[in-house]
């Protein structure tokens, strides 16, 4: 019961978060084609954040799946995720305000940096709490990996935002690529945990 | 439980983008009659678009009803319908801001196309993983043919959009017409199949 | 099951409605307390409303708990009262930027009676559908007895706003005090009924 | 199942309070780092709300795991403390944008005083209605001690804003440090009875 309370908390927030996202792309200024494709690149920056956040949702579902009781660290490692989460729009909508300029692009990358930092911190905790078996504890350590790679890729964001925003952007679509198809392992991981 | 969250946060979305939309109509600028006869055309738009997001969420809640395991790959598609219905809000918003003008007339078509091509991509993919029973498969047979219909329709309101972007909503409220009565042959479907 | 995804779409619009129309409340223009007092008038048409939202959550809560099978008429019902509850808040906004104008004033007052008659169309509904135990039946037609003086008080303040808006307001305190407490019968008729 | 809707709608209002909260932190005007720290005073606000908010929330969820059977009165005293809390982000907003001028910052704090006067009261009636173990009863009371420290300090923060708002600051930070860490307590007296 607990848990469904910080599952719901949590998939509330992440819904209010993407879908803000999205209503707060910009409208046209005029009504003509041209004026559509002067919000695309725009609309490049929250395809983007819209497949971010996406992506930890899925990953939340599975990763809250393998908590057997949630205790106050949890909740607060929790919290901390989802605050740096909900700063995704706001940096989403500086970038593409400013059309790419060097500093939005890095504090994007910090944001999504603090993020993946925040989920390494709430994944390790769950890890050290929880009694995993042996193939679910495999399929999260691929995620791991995958998590450090994007923690990397969005630290080599900053530094490459001041030079030409536009390496950073390709990071950040190799990172969403990386977590384009879903994890097969883990799915697998989870049915054998069930029988 | 999976399944739970999955429909938790579809529901969460949904509700997100249906009162957001009802939240954006602009209030009328003076306190006069004759102000607020002034947004009725944009009072009709959200009036549309909301019946839309309505019909979806009940199609969405029978055909979540048939699937008895999420995989990741239903994730993704039904993520993918949620972002194309997110984008409903902004372009009702550009339709009504500009008053039925051409582009944003199309744009919205192609909106509400990728919408319905969406929700039959999410369909097709949740008929292949599960069992349906006769009277199921049947109802939602049905349901498919209302769902190619209106592709169809939405379809033929980008071209006509550019001629008389009325013959485009004219579309839409056939579209929205045909979707107004709950199909009674789904009820009864799945109450023949809990018996 | 299909009551509950019911219950959960109908909270979180009432959720969003209530919470977006207080976060729409100005802030005051400059940071002296005579700005805070001229913010008053509109504080008082949110707290209005947020009460108004309130008691409808509350009796939704009672109503559906009523409910044994959901079916596609009560989701039209319910979801054509959420739409007239999503105008709530725009129509709070209108009248108390225009501080309290006849016209707004007399389309919140049109806003509340489709709210109240919307409501009394889907319990009437629900009634015919369900069997209720003679306790319950007792306690909901004291509800709609309640709900036809709302209706009227709030017809009443349509013509009233048009020769002075606050006798239209006092007839809505008036309904506000009306549901004011919680019906104890209510309870107590959902208690017999569990025993 | 009444607890459960309860729960939902509570904690659907706190996710929405919280995330738009965070979604009105203003953008930087600019797209230099200066544009940045200009914002970052503005940004300390809502990160004390922020955790305010989540503080409520975690509280909210151990409360309300004590009730046994939801009725009237704690139905309105929750709706009650949920307004005072949908109050929170506006006052953030003004405090924010005056850059901590004293009205807006005594504003704040009485917002807070009343989310505390809120919660006592929803706590004491709470207390009253359920048969609380013993060491539940002695972590509440840990709680209760809590909230009146909190209470004092908010109300300290009302006059202390005229002399110096940084004062009534360094009184809120102050409170959010006592709430920092989750406590213990409460979670081995919920794991006792649970046992």
């Amino acid at each position: 019961m607990n848990k469904n309370r910080l599952e719901a908390f949590s998939d509330g927030m992440l819904a209010i978060i993407i879908t803000i996202m999205v209503l707060e792309i910009k409208m046209p200024h005029g009504h003509e084609l041209k004026d559509l494709l002067l919000v695309l690149p725009a609309f490049f920056c929250y395809v983007q954040s819209f497949w971010f956040i996406g992506v930890y949702w899925n990953n939340h579902h599975h990763l809250l799946h393998t908590v057997k009781k949630v205790n106050g660290k949890i909740m607060v490692l929790n919290m901390l995720l989802l605050f740096f989460l909900s700063l995704v729009p706001i940096a989403t909508n500086w970038v593409s305000e400013t059309e790419f300029a060097p500093v939005p692009v890095a504090v994007y990358a910090v944001v999504l940096l603090t993020c993946g930092l925040g989920w390494t911190a709430l994944q390790n905790f769950i890890e050290k709490e929880s009694d995993w078996t042996p193939p679910i504890k495999k399929a999260m350590d691929r995620q791991t990996r995958k998590g450090w790679i994007s923690v990397v890729l969005y630290g080599a964001g900053i530094p490459f935002a001041f030079y030409n925003p536009f390496i950073s952007e390709a990071l950040f679509v190799l990172v969403a690529v990386m977590w384009l198809l879903p994890d097969k392992n883990i799915e697998k991981a989870f049915s054998q945990d069930r029988d």
